[in-house]
């Protein structure tokens, strides 16, 4: 294998093209073998094998910077930068981390898995390189709809006002994660269908020097275009157009479905998904809402597939679907629009990427109270990259004025959350829908939730109060029980589904005969639902323990090890309440 | 006056338009007269008020759906109408918010005060008025810098896409509040300079259809140019070119002076600043720097004045200052990676602003410990508009891991803070300006600070311990004067100093001697620094108070007002002491 001499981007030096285009089938095949194996970004990495070699061979990483956007298509400048036995050796499959880690590499410079940032990183770079009077090139590499993030935008109007050395590499497949939306990418594809030549350049309105490479997947083009650019004095894009899934036939032809794969993609027919979930019965009442009031419209922000938006149901829900590009700040002001103009939007995120609009949820939604219903999915403690965590959201959005932010616990809690949040006129709602198991209580809720935050009481008993948030309700009951068989104790168990505020009346009553109470969230503690309950009663002698996560990223670790850490286990939280009861 | 035949827009339409430039001539004169003896934005309301006119003689609000960004330049509207009273009558200057509100006027959609929303909101008026079925015009009227925002370009990535009216008036006064920095404002410069006709043209390039009007002052023009829009069928751009401060000399020569001034500002010469305060021993400290290591730059966004970065001072700034635009997600990662880089950036933003970049704070920053300084100003709770309130940065950022929030209470702390934070490499800095008197104390602060959550014994008393942070370290003070005076005790003081993190050593030491412990904070209390302490102490006998603002959105109300609503006044502290003693 050619791929055994290369150690280092300067290995890759010594290489003929020829050797070249033998390499990116090496490679092509490791990524398809360990990415069918680990699961992970399959067609971003196969579209940008050939522009990476031609990168690596151009430039001088780690003294050129190299900053990936988003960083999902990593993987082919991974395998050349030293870490390729993460790709050959099986047991070292899940030894590197899916985007790029300076701990890992000095080829690494950012930690990075949000979208839409390369341009912002790199233009501050490369101003470092100026004032230190240093000589190198600093190059960004852009695509998978990145650009229509406002941090993008924001990036590139501040890199062409730079005036010196940067290059933006548009790596354009004509693809987000699904398709491409917004005017931006119409310019994309009239620079793709006239080979870069028309004079309406969005890039080149911008103040950039501009180059159109047709065929980014040919090593020997890209080389061209790289050396074009190497130590160019000023700043340019260079857009080079290139095929999501090259080389893997079945992710070419279903490039949104082969953009992030499970393990196992290519060896069988997924498993179909279960009859009924928290996703499907979603999705119903989405269709039903629609056929009921045509002013519903669902909107999205370049991830369609987290909520189970998969083309045939984006083409069913048609005129009443928006995806605005990977546009949080905006999706927030847009929905919020569509509320107050008496539309009936449905803003669908994830936990992790509604950290991007905190300033839009505050002051174009919440200020204005438009009635809008925000579903934020997958919120948690996780065993995800640091990047991709997903338990900041309620510590962010539950301190931000006018937000209802609910928090069910089961399928008819959840669909009577978004009943109400769907025909409430009063402001914003958002629902953390579950990311535990599947369950269902068979008993309609008739709870009336517009009585704002009333915790429900679930089971009165004295002495304990176990208040379980969410997803974790499950875990304050089985506290309730252990507390039952070890020290006879029938705790009181409450459902407080309100993250955004505290029900004083019950939490009053409490004070007469129960000495503890006990919350527990799936979140971090810090500005979290717990610490609104020790302040409570703070001038009280209620005692008062909280469970949650801390605040720190954490990188793969094992949900095991979080809960232990965290003392989210039920006999750890035991120990807690008898070291006071002693 | 033809202005007293003015209330509603209709009452517009039966001017000739010689009466409407008298009109304006009334209109300017007022809002000279009203805004030089209350204060405000003189600028960008001299500059629209033909264009304002001629926007409501064609169109017919509050059908066809008007949206002002960041709406500073909505007062020709306000008298537009129904609400001239508030420019006319003195007694009633303070009537009327000065942005958009729509609890005042039906013809205001939004309350907004962040910029670079407009084109945003406007697409989900456009898209629920599709959805509807209705027939309107959406007009978004977007201004002084606001185009650099990533809201606004993602918002106007959204329109382009929409395929039906909208209509996207962009008023280009060559300014933003100071100078337009990217290359978004190059574009613009060449299309002004061409009278419109370059191909290269940014908005053509998104998708828009285009026209100029050279003369945006000119009602005529104006009238023409949107006659030429109304009911179209697609997403149109108008570009004006307009002279900020129009009609008053003083404004149009000193554009930045006059975008926001205070009372007064044409009756005499303002005060000349104090000879030393936290802005120009800040400005002092930087120069120093600067001249000490050519890699330290200071980095702005949009809002240079909030810091006293006058065009004097910038132009000694030189290579050393970025302004990147109205973009702060932007300058937070442009700055993360200057730091990275082994510059020494200094990012400069004011409270209610860095709401903006949650997400670049969490990812692009703290994530990669990257070693920035960052100066947050004007924090604290105020008596300013809702869209412009302070109160939240601390329970926003706060709570994000690896980085360190500092809240200095006087000349020297800070000093010691800033150079601390400069010179370390650990990780992201924040100080919280004091938006206080200045005060000195007089003594070196000789504190190492790179020991983190360490806290400052003040005095140390015995039963009630006061802990007082930042801004409101005074405040604990005079509580602990007040015990002393009324009570006899001698309370323990604490200064905290560190807003992120507790110093668990110290408060562990307490529980022995002390029986209550107070936490007073200028900020929310919702997700702040208090309620941290309250968990802290959630098993144990301690009774903990929390002092600070309620989560909520106040508009305008005094500061003594909101105090006693708090709370935050020596006496009511002592009352609640004395319950709890009881």
């Amino acid at each position: 294998m050619i791929l055994d001499k290369i150690n280092t981007p300067d290995d890759l030096k010594k290489l003929s093209v020829d050797e070249m285009n033998y390499l990116a089938d090496e490679i092509r095949e490791l990524i398809i073998k360990k990415v069918n194996t680990t699961g992970g970004h399959m067609g971003p990495n196969l579209g940008i094998i050939e522009a990476t070699i031609a990168l690596h061979y151009v430039f001088n990483s780690p003294v050129d910077k190299i900053v990936f956007d988003v960083s999902h298509q990593c993987y082919p400048h991974k395998i050349l930068t030293g870490r390729k036995e993460g790709f050959t050796d099986p047991d070292k499959y899940l030894k590197y981390t899916g985007y790029t880690a300076p701990e890992e590499s000095e080829h690494d410079i950012f930690k990075i898995g949000h979208t839409s940032t390369a341009a912002s990183l790199a233009t501050g770079l490369a101003k470092a390189r100026d004032l230190k009077g240093e000589k190198l090139n600093v190059i960004a590499i852009v695509g998978d709809g990145s650009l229509s993030g406002g941090e993008a935008l924001e990036g590139l109007d501040n890199a062409a006002a730079l005036g010196s050395n940067i290059v933006i590499v548009i790596n354009d497949n004509d693809m987000s994660i699904a398709e491409n939306h917004g005017g931006i990418y119409k310019n994309l594809k009239l620079l793709r269908d006239t080979k870069g030549q028309v004079e309406c350049n969005l890039f080149k309105a911008m103040g950039f020097d501009y180059i159109y490479v047709e065929d980014g997947n040919s090593i020997e083009k890209m080389i061209e275009a790289f050396r074009k650019v190497k130590d160019i004095n000023h700043p340019v894009v260079v857009h080079i157009k290139t095929i999501k899934g090259h080389g893997l036939a079945v992710a070419e032809e279903n490039k949104e479905a082969f953009h992030w794969v499970v393990p196992g993609i290519l060896d069988e027919k997924p498993a179909a998904p279960a009859a009924e979930d928290y996703t499907s019965i979603t999705k119903d009442f989405i269709l039903k809402k629609i056929e009921e009031d045509k002013t519903t419209v669902v909107v999205n922000a370049g991830t369609p597939g987290v909520f189970g938006f998969d083309a045939d149901y984006r083409k069913k829900l048609g005129d009443h679907y928006t995806d605005v590009g990977i546009a949080e700040e905006h999706a927030v002001a847009y929905s919020s629009a569509l509320a107050k103009a008496g539309a009936k939007p449905i803003l669908t995120i994830m936990s992790s990427f509604v950290q991007r609009t905190y300033d839009q949820l505050s002051q174009d939604l919440c200020l204005n109270k438009s009635p809008l219903v925000i579903l934020v999915y997958w919120g948690g403690i996780s065993d995800a990259d640091a990047t991709h965590l997903c338990s900041f959201d309620m510590s962010m959005m539950s301190n931000i004025p006018n937000l209802t932010y609910l928090a069910p616990t089961n399928k008819e809690e959840y669909l009577a959350m978004l009943e109400y949040a769907y025909s409430q006129n009063q402001g914003p709602v958002a629902i953390r829908v579950p990311s535990i198991p599947f369950y269902s209580t068979g008993f309609e809720d008739k709870t009336d939730y517009s009585v704002s935050n009333k915790f429900k009481l679930e089971e009165k008993g004295e002495k304990i109060a176990i208040l379980g948030l969410g997803n974790f309700f499950n875990l304050a009951k089985e506290v309730k029980d252990e507390v039952k068989n070890k020290l006879n104790i029938n705790a009181t168990l409450i459902n407080p589904r309100f993250i955004t505020g505290i029900d004083k009346e019950l939490l009053e009553t409490l004070k007469a005969d129960h000495k503890i109470v006990i919350t527990i969230e799936d979140g971090i503690l810090n500005g979290g639902f717990g610490e609104k309950i020790a302040r409570f009663y703070g001038n009280s002698d209620m005692k008062v323990l909280n469970y949650g996560a801390k605040k720190e990223f954490t990188d793969r670790v094992p949900l095991d090890e979080l809960y232990n850490r965290y003392r989210l286990r039920k006999e750890l939280i035991l120990e807690d309440i008898e070291k006071i009861l002693k």
